[in-house]
């Protein structure tokens, strides 16, 4: 420690300059009104997992695939930044970010806790990854927003002020309003839009807009846009990047190539070029791309150079920026932007690059992570309920896991094929610690009674991720030696849901209680011949084991939850004495049989023609509706543009189509139906990879079809893209209507744009849009709606008719950087067969008008599936020693129809933080789109409110403080609101207590309460 | 400068490690006595020019040739060695660090300072480039390395004491005697070796040997030298630049794919592997390799991993060490070593690779490094006469440039063109100012008489750098209009020369007058045809301009010039009334002709057959030397490999024949024979593309050859390499000699290596060996001497045979990093030709014992050619007011004829840097070889001398202080100095002043005399 000064000297050497030839560059420059002002923006765009896993990435291994190190890019950037004040940077992926964080000293932490309060090291955009914003849910973007929000808010005390959303492959509306305007960005910055939409802009210099991405939230949430001219990266010949082609200033007269004023010049004629298609005189140079800055001195002396070279030429004013300033500049001009609606979707980069592939690329990754979203939501309510352990079995994996999917080259599908595998892993490493604590938070639930205390609860109860292809040991065991099958089933819902749960048993006289130990109705169905076999390769694939014998049955029974809460079931054998449960009666009917087929044991039938190439009646006896509809299978064949001259293959990202082939029924195949008191199928095996079950709940008016695809065949050398088509007679004029990330629904017309002359070059991939809640189509009298499980790509290529690709299997490559054909296999050892995906979809037929509420309420129970645990039980004495319902709520409440809990979770100190959700838009549903309340009180009755904070989305500053800040911007040829009908709830009166929601609105609070004894959970 | 403690706590973080995961490792390991020590050298070898520039290689331009950028190596250097006091680092290349250095600020070099004295950064070889060791003069290679040297003890006060030679394509005696030893190196590390040899020597634990490289100094001029067990990189698996593909340390226990284990293993197996085939329990890993170190903290954050775990795990002991760390370990174990003496060329790295083709390649740029060199010794010796200025023209760009082309990719010839381009530029350039120099200071030494002053000499001189293509403008001046020519001679040699000297001329009726006034004997001969294209083409392709009119006749006449100085000589027109120079007779014969041709005045006579196919006589008629000789021209064509399973062509570094043609006489063309008082000359035109003139001087008992060969043909789409063959009837027993960087000879036997067992895999590129100053072959009666102006490869193929290849033009790269075919062209806008070589032989054939005298003195002579200084002078009045003769030595003193004055030359404050080196090797003649002794009194008359410090013979250290600290080796099998006859010179007597020198000894001496004002040089 001797040599202080020593290091002083290093550090502040500037300051020291001597007589040598050492230059002391100024570097000082701020903003200079009269002049055109380039924000020089260094910057690194950090996939959160993309050729590498996220680990890789960050230690910089793996390097034969992309070398790629963001440790290396944040231990260089610290001395960088000491060496002048006026340097500056700004961080985006908290995944990266808190993984070196870990990593340093105490010492480089208040370091760097310095920089960033002096603003030198800015965090913006500041989710744990830059999200995906096809393929994700709005709750998971928020969740992984607000984890790296509450980060940056704890470790450092600060809020980021910007949305970066540079590499997404198209924008979404949630992304605008809720990401951005809500969690209080003041823009919303982006590298991809339409190359049409773009050429657009640039003429009309409308590349930044106002955006209101919400037509219920309209002005209230609005952000202010800038797309890039053309992307995230510096202008052509302005890369620094050690070992970067770019030439360097050459600034020493006593070296060869001094070429400094050549260099002013580009930088000049670059800043021109730019300037002259950018309103107001200030334009943002990002300055970094993927990756880079891993030895940050390596640009910030060229960026040194150029600023004082720059400056010292004087036609224009170079500056190191962030995007903050930028926006801030832009502000202070008192400039009026255009307004932008709706979203920027589709993507395409060129004719024939339409980036609408990757919307369903991954289809089984996709359902797993909406599986765990869903799963994760309850995780984070059991959790609550039974007091969350900082060091126990916690939600906290699966929530890094969900948020680090969430990238855009994670849920996207656009990773490679290792990459996806690290996320599964990820996931699934998560799913076991949250199923232990789900597990053992319902333990201490039912067990709360016999007051065994909570640490340690007696119940085993385990749960059944692999029940999708009918493998759940618990359910199967059998029950004729006397065990009962005890079965808890969750509703993470704020509602109360009556609902048909079905579970694989090995049993066929069984019989089935409710939470009452009453003997309800029950149906038995055989298990399909084809579910064994997936049944036995997929155990043996994920598990690495032969599973028992496959169990013969499906029991099916009717189950009725509380909100927030638990009923409890039991599942005995029948004893031969007693009744057992009414079985399915089994038909199967030829296609040569001359009659009609019909199902259905409500209001709702369809009748399947006899030849199955006509179309099926669809009737709701309720209502009336009737519908002549048709389901088939298709798929396209990927293009292979190998030969051309600009190659573009359909691939991961990419959907690009060379023909259609209508997928015929096998005329041969028997078709099978299944009928009984509680729900019907109608089995039918399309061809040999396809089969479908179509189910009709007796209580339900929706037609749920269960589709298992796959493999889908290559031996012809093509990759093929499989969709499901449902047509009806409707006349839908073109249009169709989408939502975004699960959230609004906007309005497509087929072959066209809003924000241009759409020049039709892919008539098919370019009307496909990301689907994550459902699709519709209307006419005069009806809309018809499907509802998806997971996020697809999904369009309506004729009047009438909806198609929704839920597979797909590629052999090329699409040039977009990924580097492999998407073509996923499952393998047993070395045995690997092409992915099958196992999926459903929902739909439904209403009246105009009417189905918003199908859509919206079904939506919810899709995306939080029960909760079903299983526990085997000697005996009979459950019933007395067991809690046996539960609801967290107020036993007397349930949330309204319009409004969902998106999140409740327990925050550190006892807290919770809140999301409620109102689940329609303005106009939407003619009795839902109105203002919703919920009291807080009932959601919370074992426990005293003391204080409950609005926050922003993100939870990371109060609602009052991000309206205070907001920047008011001038929206072109707008003059007030006039037209805005916004409905948002009012402040929260500390003693009512309740919460108003207006259309669309979601209102995020920390809830304080008296005591923290009080949120034991067993104080029932 | 408020933060302080926060920048403190950065650098220094470790010693705060807090809670965190924050990791500190133990990096202090030192050398562990019992265990396998694996000495770390963190390295970057930077070349000082080779696909890039030396100064884009500095900044980092033109990345895409090669990403390099050696400002980044030592910008990120510093902080890395500041963070961990354990870390340590060896920078070689003073051109790079020299560059740096002046870009740093005061704060900077202070720090670095500091890390230079702890050790943390050491610098070793330390001259300005890591030299080549074949095509380089010993001349140069101490001059460059002194630079180096000299500026490291002025900046720092270090004295490097390891030779690093770690790529250079073969290993010189030279090296490593004179360069090695001589500088007071302890030991010698290279990379590059016969795969023969080095699978030899690993197998006897050999790769370490004392290396004595000259029979002369035998023992007292020995080395520790180890060549590498593969080459000069780690080992596989170990390397950690950015984007490196090797694995990292993953030690993150909570990310993914943790592999400390793993890497420590990897460790140890290589560890251990390297122990295997090497001597103690010391092995060095040579961690770096080109230009990397680019960002160095992301090495030493791996290596300070792998030094902590391989620690723990213990089984190795790691540590940071330098190769002086390392050579002092290896020393502290007494071991005893291998003896090794001659040198390690040829250098092959597998069977058909061998890098003979550097030797030859780029001839032309070869002999203007070799020009060059000549020049500037005799440009500093003026520049001493002169004064010294620091801002005038100096010598100091044409030091520079010198320094930087002797890089082992500078005038070994295997750079890209733009880069040879970037060399030759800077010697011009250099040359320029030298230019000016020497003729202002002969300009000074003439008017000195007329007490003018020096400053402002009135005398304006002009040289002729393009003499060879007879392009002269102050000697093709028309004298008919009353001028006269005034030419100074200067000598830079320590004995008086009589030479015969040719300058181009206009007039046909001359006549010379030499320093005394009197008329002496001169001889006009007429220009050859072929020379006036090359004028007009080269001074065009060089000059840019169109020459005047070609003059038509070369004036010869023989000058007399004392040692150090220059005499007078005046050409003036003969005005009809005077006796005109003689005419060179000009005879034509035809090869039909019957008769034989005899040429030669004086006692050396060639007698040319009728036949050109035919043997010529060699005749001396002094000694009675007879001799049949045949001197022809061949081509090798160059392999062409390229689809061979492992290509290997002929390139710029390997020599690949892939047949031989023997190129004939054309029949049709006359043979010319110019005869005159002075000299001789025979004129052949080979073939279209090859013309030879052999000249024969009166006075001279030697044959000079001068070829002008190309532009080569490839319109066949062949790589031709042209060599000149001069065949004898001497039976010479497979031996023959060639010197070592124009100092020692060398005995080498054809397809033998005395070192191993040779496999013969390419009988021609597998016998050449480097040739800087002659090669010679002897018999029981005579010797046959050939003495070359330029390195250039050779061989002696056949008993009584010599061949030198002298030009090259390659069509293909021969994979060896270069990228490019060797395929020099010269361009005239933009029509380009094949480089025309223009270059000179000398042979001689001397009774047995008595070639050694002709060879070193004419060796002497080429390397220092006389140099001409041409003025323009209105009538007669030179003689009166100009010296007309100058010996910068006492004029009554001359040196010895075995010791030459190798560096004269001022430095800072007065002082003089001496270097006087002995000709002869022991027993290389019968009196010569003897112990010589030089009055240094003599050689400043017109200075006292107060001190006379001897230095190592880069001067950069007493002689005594090296000699104490020098290390002492034991050699295997060797029992004592037994048969050594070392002879060096004893201590210089402070009185006495005489300095006496064994064979082959150079001395170095830094003279100090009494006043500064001594030194000006018109007080003769």
């Amino acid at each position: 420690m001797a040599n202080l000064f020593l290091l002083l000297l290093f550090l502040f050497g500037a300051v020291f300059c001597g007589q040598s030839k050492f230059i002391m560059y100024n570097t000082s420059q701020s903003i200079v009104p009269g002049k055109l002002n380039v924000h020089l923006v260094p910057h690194t765009h950090d996939d959160v997992g993309w050729l590498k896993t996220v680990d890789q990435y960050y230690v910089g291994s793996n390097n034969s695939i992309q070398g790629a190190c963001v440790q290396n890019v944040l231990d260089s950037l610290v001395p960088s930044l000491l060496a002048d004040k006026n340097r500056k940077f700004i961080y985006v992926e908290i995944a990266f970010f808190q993984r070196w964080w870990r990593d340093q000293s105490e010492a480089v932490k208040h370091v760097v806790k310095q920089l960033v309060s002096s603003g030198q090291l800015e965090f913006i955009n500041g989710g744990m990854c830059m999200h995906d914003e096809a393929a994700t849910h709005y709750i998971d973007m928020i969740d992984q927003t607000t984890m790296g929000h509450r980060f940056l808010k704890e470790e450092f005390g600060v809020t980021p002020r910007i949305g970066w959303q540079i590499d997404p492959f198209g924008h979404s509306a949630v992304q605008a309003y809720l990401l951005g305007s809500e969690v209080g960005f003041d823009s919303l910055f982006f590298g991809r839009i339409d190359y049409q939409d773009r050429a657009k802009r640039k003429n009309e210099k409308s590349l930044e807009v106002i955006w209101q991405g919400s037509k219920s939230l309209g002005s209230s949430a609005q952000i202010f846009a800038g797309a890039f001219p053309e992307n995230y990266e510096p202008p052509a010949g302005f890369y620094f990047e050690v070992n970067d082609n770019s030439p360097i200033v050459q600034d020493n007269i006593d070296l060869f190539d001094y070429n400094v004023q050549d260099r002013v010049n580009d930088f000049v004629a670059a800043a021109v070029s730019q300037a002259n298609i950018t309103r107001t005189n200030h334009i943002m140079w990002t300055m970094g791309t993927d990756f880079k800055y891993q030895y940050a001195n390596s640009w910030f002396r060229q960026l040194d150079k150029l600023i004082h070279y720059v400056n010292k030429d004087g036609r224009v004013n170079a500056l190191y920026s962030t995007p903050s300033i930028y926006t801030d500049a832009k502000y202070a001009t008192k400039e009026t932007w255009p307004l932008k609606t709706d979203d920027f979707f589709p993507y395409a980069d060129r004719e024939n690059a339409y980036w609408t592939g990757y919307f369903t690329s991954r289809p089984a990754f996709k359902y797993y992570v909406r599986l765990m979203s869903g799963y994760y939501l309850a995780a984070k309510q059991l959790e609550l309920f039974k007091g969350r352990m900082n060091s126990g079995p916690n939600t906290d994996s699966l929530a890094d896991a969900l948020a680090i999917a969430q990238h855009h080259d994670g849920v996207s599908g656009t990773e490679k094929q290792h990459v996806a595998n690290d996320y599964s892993k990820r996931l699934s490493i998560g799913y076991k610690e949250a199923e232990q604590l789900v597990a053992s938070s319902l333990a201490c639930l039912v067990e709360s009674a016999s007051f065994t205390g909570c640490q340690n609860p007696v119940t085993k109860f385990q749960q059944c991720p692999l029940m999708n292809i009918s493998y759940c040991p618990p359910s199967e065991v059998d029950l004729n030696q006397g065990k009962n099958l005890v079965i808890v089933v969750y509703n993470s819902l704020g509602w109360r849901r009556n609902e048909v749960v079905r579970i694989p048993v090995s049993n066929e006289d069984v019989i089935v209680y409710d939470s009452e130990g009453k003997e309800i109705v029950s149906q038995l169905l055989p298990q399909a011949e084809v579910y064994a076999s997936l049944r036995n390769y997929h155990v043996m694939a994920y598990l690495g084991e032969t599973p028992a014998k496959a169990p013969k049955y499906w029991l099916a029974f009717t189950v009725s939850v509380p909100p927030l809460g638990f009923s409890t079931y039991r599942v005995s054998a029948a004893k031969g004495t007693v009744a057992g449960p009414t079985r399915s009666s089994v038909y199967t009917y030829q296609t040569s049989e001359t009659s009609k087929i019909e199902v259905g044991q409500g209001n709702l039938r369809l009748t399947f023609p006899p030849n199955q190439e006509k179309f099926t009646n669809y009737v709701n006896t309720r209502n009336s509706v009737e519908e002549q509809i048709k389901q088939s299978y298709l798929y396209y064949s990927g293009y292979n543009g190998t030969d051309d001259e600009v190659p573009q293959n359909s691939g991961a990202y990419v959907f690009r189509p060379n023909s259609t082939y209508l997928l015929k029924h096998e005329r041969q195949v028997p078709l099978t139906v299944m009928r009984g008191p509680l729900l019907d199928e109608v089995h039918q095996q399309i061809n040999p990879w396809i089969y479908q079950i179509t189910r009709l709940q007796k209580e339900k008016e929706h037609v749920e079809v269960e589709f298992t695809v796959g493999p889908i065949p290559i031996d012809d050398g093509i990759g093929k893209e499989v969709v499901t088509r449902i047509s009806t007679s409707m006349e839908t004029n073109k249009s169709f209507y989408t939502d975004s990330n699960g959230r609004d629904f906007i309005k497509r017309i087929r072959d066209y744009r809003s924000d241009w002359d759409l020049e039709v070059n892919q008539p098919i991939a370019g009307n496909y849009y990301p689907i994550n809640l459902g699709i519709y189509v209307k006419d005069n009298s009806t809309e018809f709606s499907v509802l998806v499980d997971r996020s697809v790509g999904g369009s309506s290529l004729a009047d009438g008719e909806i198609e929704l690709m839920v597979h797909r299997r590629l052999l090329l490559d699409d040039s977009k950087g990924v580097a492999e054909a998407l073509n996923e296999t499952v393998c047993v050892f070395d045995d690997c067969k092409g992915l099958i995906i196992q999926g459903k979809v929902y739909y439904r037929i209403d009246p105009l008008g009417e189905g918003a509420k199908w859509r919206r309420t079904v939506g919810q129970e899709i995306y939080s599936p029960l909760l079903l645990a299983f526990s085997e039980q000697d005996g009979d004495d459950w019933i007395n020693s067991h809690i046996l319902t539960y609801s967290g709520i107020d036993s007397n409440y349930r949330l309204p129809d319009n409004v969902a809990i998106i999140t409740l979770q327990e925050l550190d100190g006892g807290k919770v933080l809140l999301r409620l959700a109102h689940l329609y838009e303005i106009d939407e549903d003619k009795d839902l789109s109105a203002m919703a309340s919920v009291e807080l009180k009932k959601l919370f009755p074992r426990k005293k409110i003391k204080e409950v904070k609005e926050m922003s989305l993100s939870a990371n500053q109060e609602r009052t403080d991000m309206e205070r800040k907001r920047l008011e911007w001038k929206v072109e040829g707008s003059f007030g609101s006039v037209d805005e009908r916004v409905l948002r709830g009012g402040l929260v009166d500390p003693e009512e207590l309740s919460v108003e929601l207006g259309p669309m609105e979601i209102r995020t609070f920390i809830v304080y309460f008296e005591s923290e004894s009080d949120i034991k959970p067993f104080d029932v």
